[in-house]
């Protein structure tokens, strides 16, 4: 599994972070699924081997403008591609008015179905065909979820031990029962795969929240998961002195609950821009060790353009950075024509 | 006058180019206004100079999502910096449901308020300190416009020649007659201002057009104007191809009204993506080879971060090209810590 990281700041943009938007999918899979979709989302997409041509669904977390104010936009693109895929969106309830409201004023009308899924149907619709998607709601001034996604079809290995003793010979067979088939031999004898298939590892699951000021409803869903993607808006210091009005969490109030729940990967993203400015003393290092005090696992703060994968054995590690060599004028056309 | 390009690509963003949006202001001044707000405009600004705190009014020229859905991010963000001065927003008429179904549904409040202008009603509206605004109906598959902003004042300058001759000594009066104001003498005499000021030059005006299949219809702005900015999103041979559906118009097209208008400066903007793309053969030397085709004036092909003066001689020149030093990461936060 994959996790791209295409925004983690809160609120506004900076100049090298972009409002929240974060892409999963299986390792190697064309199709992909997108968390949030803040303006300038499909501006992020353009910069990554992302397309907006297999994008199979998009879950909105809250209805606040930096993590939505990004999809009529790519829904627009995706339509200027000419794709013709069905689109499915999740999300709050009102988000579906507010997107018909738009492309009725805009006149946009695209060239492929939008299924919407309300979230209280989420549980009974496969909107992806390699994960099952789960919403858990947050604490937040607007209502907020989180989203994780579960492996839907674990590869199962063939107990080569068992299937030697037992004298049946390699070839055929074996290969049927790897695929999970019970296998027919030449003399009508049926083996069941399920003999010989040793139990499956459990499935990876990736916890993607939204704004929420108490991750503590999130402790049992973390308690299953390998990763855990929070908010941490910014230190207890910084909280303390905002007050609890945003309601956001602090690093310290998200490492607890990843510590109590075991989960092995924390991502912090949606960072207050305050800590991307220079010159006020404050930076991201405050967070990382606010989060490290309290958490003991691995700790990570998403980056944009940074891209995890989460192995089979969990482990999650950073395989993709975000392109350097590309810069915004890379293909910049002549400059104005010589009168 | 200058006229800043934060926007020059039609429909889709580029790496390059992002989609409509045009800032003007005079020369030196704080306030400003922007024509059209795509997606990513706000990014736009945050690699300049201009600041949503200091944007006295929005035009939008249509309603089309390449050049206006931006808006609710920039007013977002303006509310963020607790901005308390009005919002002046000039548009086709559903724009102001369409952003209030968005403020309702993303819980969105302002600190300041927006001061909704009727585009019926511009025309009595003093919407801009420095400028008169002027709406033109164009001809594109929604309902579109073209603003002109005509200087709201113009100075004027002392006849030297004539107030030696009158034999009224230099002093406070002549910066009386100066400012446009009667000097009283103290005998009582009073010299009244218009007896002694040149005629004033002649106000400068800038054309902004919206998407338009017919640029006839700026015909008669064109002519009193010093510069028209308008969309050449391909060329004659592309348009033949395309058909006329999309109602854009060629390079030709704009170049032939402007060249009978005898406007002074042309800018052409809004160039269709393929023309960035690389590969293609197409470039954008094939718009400018069939403007100049037609139009022996001054051309100029918009890029984004662009910044054109024009003078008070009626001369537009480029001040400012895109900030090449400036990278996508030039505020990056230290990496993810190190475990």
């Amino acid at each position: 599994m994959e996790i791209h990281f295409l925004g983690t700041s809160s609120g506004v943009p900076t100049r090298s972070r972009n409002m929240s938007a974060t892409a999963i999918r299986t390792q190697g899979a064309r199709h992909w699924a997108l968390v949030d979709c803040a303006e300038g989302t499909q501006h992020r997409i353009l910069r990554t081997r992302l397309s907006p041509m297999s994008l199979r669904a998009i879950f909105i977390t809250h209805l606040h403008g930096d993590h939505c104010y990004g999809l009529p936009g790519l829904l627009a693109s995706a339509g200027m591609l000419n794709r013709t895929e069905p689109m499915a969106i999740v999300g709050p309830a009102p988000l579906r008015g507010m997107i018909e409201c738009i492309m009725e004023a805009t006149q946009l009308e695209l060239p492929y179905p939008i299924e919407w899924v309300p979230l209280e149907r989420l549980a009974q619709t496969q909107v992806l065909p390699d994960f099952t998607v789960h919403a858990t709601a947050l604490s937040h001034r607007i209502e907020s979820y989180a989203y994780s996604f579960t492996e839907a079809a674990v590869e199962r290995k063939l107990d080569i031990g068992k299937l030697r003793a037992s004298g049946l010979p390699s070839g055929p067979a074996w290969r049927e029962l790897q695929q999970g088939r019970d296998a027919v031999l030449p003399d009508g004898t049926v083996v069941l795969a399920e003999s010989f298939l040793l139990p499956p590892r459990r499935a990876r699951k990736v916890v993607i929240a939204g704004d929420n000021d108490t991750p503590e409803l999130l402790g049992a869903e973390a308690a299953t998961a390998d990763v855990l993607v929070h908010e941490a808006t910014y230190t207890e210091a910084i909280l303390q002195k905002v007050g609890p009005g945003p309601q956001h969490s602090s690093a310290a109030m998200v490492a607890r609950v990843a510590q109590d729940a075991g989960v092995p990967n924390l991502v912090l993203t949606h960072f207050s821009p305050r800590y991307l400015d220079r010159g006020n003393g404050l930076t991201l290092d405050d967070i990382a060790r606010e989060a490290r005090g309290q958490y003991e696992g691995n700790l990570v703060l998403a980056r944009d353009f940074d891209v995890h994968q989460l192995d089979r054995e969990g482990k999650l590690r950073l395989i993709q950075s975000r392109p350097a060599t590309i810069g915004p004028w890379q293909n910049d056309p002549p400059s104005s024509p010589a009168p």
